[in-house]
């Protein structure tokens, strides 16, 4: 076993399989199938661009996790798991993207042959890499079992951050400040889109001093003159234009942990309307920030947030965050916790969160954010960009 | 209705739109829910980093095409779309990651309102962004409705493309070539990956003269010495070493169509277990060329392939090609025809795939790979990088 790629000590994988097991108890799960990339790679080290195939980590509540993938990715399990060699199972090509076979029925079969085929099973219902069919195709091989949601059983047990994986966000923070920075640098009238966007790669890739750059969750969004009224459009090679507006939305990511920020530019002399909306946008952030500490729920931060900007006249129907830490495309958000009404989520120390502040309307738009770690009684920011509507001229 | 980010003429979505309609009907499907993103694109247009929430088109046999996504998209739809604004339906944001709402019951009062609630309606069962919990809510919402599979309807409607659409695979094919031309440039003993990968994402985003890149569907893949036996680990920070092989598997993209090249880098003297692959590789490929003509039929390029490294006492357990296009993460792939035993898909002009002859063993491996379009009488390599085991002294 090679464990020169593992990102953690052996103990703290321990920990996660033992809360994660607590959970499973509480829920009933006697066997829980995990297909959330993130979740399998907290549990297990496994890491690789292999999530367009089918594939998982199945937990035992007593055994190893099994580690469950398509052959040729075998060894890719290999140079990044603890478990060793009897733990990976792989099934052949031929069941890849196939309309006659499916790796779900060969999972099945593992299941039976452990003697698990009659057992409580958690599955990842609304994951977005366990499809219908791969359930389909699951219960038909496990007529016996009982298959139940687990979809934020693991994204809960994620929402502590441990000392090693606050290093890893710190550090992330510092990538996101440089990208930022690198932006101001390069922001003028007439540059292209994607020109732009290729020095924010090469800049969050390279990383910082001691910290080099992960792939993101989500690549860089942005949105320019009217295209910021849009929250999730990428780039094309359109020159950006004097007397308009632009923001990316913008990660920092080391080992995969995420810092997102985003920061709005100005080319130019903005006028009273983002002048006006930078002011209530920090205001509320401000009093979201004040709410951040441990005790306080999600909805209060969300609450303080609204109550300020709605006081300016300006409304936001979305959550103003969500809970943030280790992430494989499509999303960089953990899917547990979110700032926004209803969500009574208790904030605690290690907690993590992107504090979502964007507005966006008809024609404009306008985003200033912060990625925030909730401390014993303060709140620390973990990028250390100029919190402001920044105007090139 | 703003269509300055249309990437074709109406009359080409017009076209797909219509064949799609023939696919649906030989089917016996009334109404198609399309949550594929690059089929989403291909049918509308649409373009966003949105399918980390649910979304959809609607594809009705006589009626405009409907998008469906959460509300802070809908302003996304209104840019890229072509549809007017009568065929955009959103869900409110506290459907999103939620316990308790789902936006597919939303999605299934909109089907009911519009009168389908007892079609035959297409979903695609094991479509990565079509979850399990998606299909149960939309069932229990449609009780009259028969969900049938169309996983693959629209990829195989994809799978020959237009003069515009190769237009933009050539694009990207000179990408991918510049791209492995930078890293030639700055590969040397002691550089570390992480530095190498920042120079491959600038290198493609700028993109080369006329064609700007976009984002791939899977970042740069690599493998360093013995991570070369597994194909789909990333980079670290870790220094490259004279005397070891490297693999970069990337794609060049333009305006979301792929053309992914590998090439395999070795620093210093290579040894003879690495000229002999080079060898066989090199010689399965062109056999395997030989056979991508129309008419022939996809295993037979497969076979070709299999039978010369074969003759080298190599052996490669997974397929050699799949069809390749406009893509979205996770995938690059098309999800439709393979190079493989039992593939009997006939290969016809304007298919495009990415030849994988990649081979991985338990220590090592090699990548020399080729996107080809497949011409009238001929095949044409979307990219021009030397195709030879690049020796860097």
């Amino acid at each position: 076993m090679n464990n020169n790629h593992l990102r953690f000590d052996l103990s703290e994988y321990q920990a996660r399989l033992s809360s994660t097991r607590v959970a499973m108890q509480k829920a009933g799960i006697d066997l829980l199938i995990v297909s959330d990339p993130a979740n399998m790679g907290w549990l297990t080290g496994y890491d690789g661009w292999s999530f367009y195939v089918h594939q998982c980590v199945i937990i035992h509540l007593s055994e190893d996790p099994i580690w469950f993938g398509r052959e040729m990715d075998g060894n890719g399990a290999r140079r990044t798991i603890y478990m060793d060699e009897s733990r990976i199972k792989t099934y052949a090509d031929h069941f890849v993207q196939s309309d006659q076979y499916h790796p779900m029925s060969v999972l099945g079969s593992i299941i039976s042959d452990l003697g698990c085929g009659n057992m409580s099973i958690g599955v990842e219902k609304d994951n977005f890499y366990f499809t219908h069919a791969a359930f389909e195709v699951l219960s038909a091989a496990l007529p016996n079992a009982k298959l139940q949601d687990a979809t934020r059983l693991v994204k809960w047990q994620r929402i502590v951050k441990s000392p090693r994986e606050l290093e890893y966000m710190r550090g992330a923070g510092r990538i996101a400040t440089a990208m930022h920075a690198r932006v101001a640098e390069v922001l003028r009238p007439g540059i292209r889109q994607s020109d732009v966007v290729a020095e924010i790669y090469q800049t969050a890739i390279r990383g910082v001093e001691g910290v080099w750059g992960d792939y993101p969750a989500a690549v860089p969004m942005i949105g320019a003159g009217v295209d910021a009224s849009a929250p999730h459009l990428t780039w094309s090679d359109r020159e950006l234009r004097s007397g308009e507006s632009i923001f990316f939305e913008l990660a920092g990511v080391h080992k995969h942990y995420h810092s997102p920020l985003s920061r709005t530019f100005y080319l130019g002399k903005p006028d009273s309307k983002f002048i006006d909306a930078e002011k209530a946008v920090l205001e509320g952030m401000a009093a979201g920030l004040d709410k951040i500490k441990p005790g306080n729920v999600c909805e209060e931060v969300a609450q303080a947030y609204y109550d300020v900007i709605e006081r300016y006249g300006l409304n936001k129907p979305s959550r103003c965050g969500y809970s943030i830490g280790m992430a494989y495309p499509p999303d960089w958000g953990e899917h547990s916790a979110s700032f926004r009404k209803g969500d009574r989520t208790e904030l605690a120390a290690g907690m993590t969160f992107h504090f979502m502040s964007g507005l966006w309307f008809g024609d404009w738009g306008i985003e200033i954010t912060e990625s925030v770690l909730i401390g014993e009684n303060r709140h620390e920011c973990l990028a250390s960009s100029p919190r402001e509507l920044i105007v090139i001229n």
